[in-house]
């Protein structure tokens, strides 16, 4: 199976648009944005940009870059109390003065779309479909979704490295009722489990790892979650050549893989919106 | 190897009570009944028990059963506030009319030495040595520890059914770097990931589940967590008689294993009683 990365994310906009267009009341996304480097600045542009393609209002608060711990805090406190801003989002990293966990902690997790503090990731191990879901696994689910891939009863090999972000998505597919191995790069006979894996998931920033020993069967769907660039080449977990070359179905996730991100960033202010409304209407 | 229960736990008790007694300020635990049903009388027995055993002071708050979820709300929220209540728990299961949930998430997660408030659950995902821990899956590190039994590197199966409870062992063993495969009992091929495992920690409540079918190697390490009592008799997941005709060193998890559990809420309290007197003392 060749996975169109394109068709995936067009999706999941062109759906969220056709529906928001139809909203009488729009919903509002407030963005928080303090160290304005490149990577960041480029990050909240497209979060701008797809929130107004998709019709959901767009605020930016970009606050100084040298505020303290405690001048941010009262801000983000003001924001938990403020009722005119329904959700808001942190753009991280923050300087590096500032201390990310407690900010994140800080917010009221009712308005946090985003899905990063601790009770809302919390909920992600206990899997509860009412709620949102963590951006970038969320769009794992969102690409097997697209594509009609069951993952209960499967057999999934996860090769992870990070805390926060493959973790949540170990416990997803956990909660789907797969069969899920995790494994790191030290892994006693890492190809024991991905020889007998329906679906591998790799994010463990090793060039070409996952290669034509590790995986057997053809049928076998492989998801190179992010790649890294060394000395200006794009590399990825997988090496994506070999296992074409053997006819096997493999498609490299794409550089622009962020905008998935977004996307389901975007999908969790929807439905949080939608929360929203169903309770005020009660 | 064989499981000698009553030394792990002994170990813990006489290691916390060597402690205790040398302390000039003991810990004190408050313990909230409200559901006062014979099981978990016995159970708060066990814990004034053990706690006076090992020179904790133990005080118990009984609640009358049909307190509404409002008054016992109230009760929380003074406990919370009260500074000579360092540390409570809250009994559980509660009577039906009131949300567990929700009083658990209303427990001060500094006070929680139960460990069951999300944001603490949170922490043993991301996993942080300075904190506490949540009682059950922390007697399985208990025990492998007592027995030198290394997870690093080791491959473990992991056999679950319920949420709240193993969750937490599988994340913290990915958290030690070992290689955990979470299967339920829908598996498919459960067998090609016993076979492989150096340890296997079953938890779904199928009597005789993992038998000689499943453990092939002599050395693997099997771990029932709990039994299923079926018309008077008990239960395990493993079948302990037909691996020890085939002289696998395996040792049936005791009926009192719920002493372990509580073991570890002492160490809990201890510890949370260290961690306060730190920062009283800076």
């Amino acid at each position: 199976m060749i996975i169109d990365w394109k068709k995936v994310a067009k999706n999941i906009y062109e759906n969220l648009k056709k529906e928001i267009k139809r909203l009488k009341n729009k919903p509002k996304l407030v963005a928080i944005l303090v160290w304005d480097n490149s990577s960041s600045l480029r990050y909240i542009a497209q979060k701008e940009k797809w929130a107004k393609y998709i019709w959901i209002n767009f605020e930016l608060i970009h606050f100084d870059k040298n505020i303290t711990q405690k001048e941010l805090e009262k801000k983000i406190i003001s924001l938990n109390n403020d009722d005119l801003v329904s959700w808001f989002i942190v753009q991280l990293p923050l300087p590096k003065h500032l201390k990310e966990n407690e900010i994140i902690n800080l917010i009221n997790p009712d308005k946090d779309v985003d899905w990063f503090h601790p009770i809302n990731q919390w909920k992600v191990v206990l899997w509860d479909e009412n709620w949102l879901k963590p951006c970038t696994p969320a769009w794992i689910i969102e690409m097997l979704d697209f594509y009609n891939i069951e993952v209960k009863w499967k057999n999934i090999c996860v090769i992870w490295r990070s805390n926060i972000v493959w973790k949540p998505i170990t416990n997803m597919l956990i909660n789907r009722q797969a069969s899920v191995t995790s494994c790191n790069s030290l892994t006693k006979d890492i190809k024991y489990y991905t020889k007998n894996s329906d679906i591998i998931i790799s994010a463990v920033w090793v060039p070409k790892l996952i290669n034509k020993d590790l995986v057997w069967d053809k049928k076998t769907i492989i998801i190179d979650v992010w790649f890294s660039i060394i000395e200006w080449n794009i590399f990825w977990d997988v090496d994506f050549e070999e296992l074409i070359n053997l006819w096997h179905d493999v498609s490299p996730v794409p550089w622009w893989v962020w905008s998935l991100t977004v996307a389901v960033l975007m999908k969790n202010t929807l439905k949080a919106h939608k929360i929203k409304n169903i309770s005020i209407n009660k």
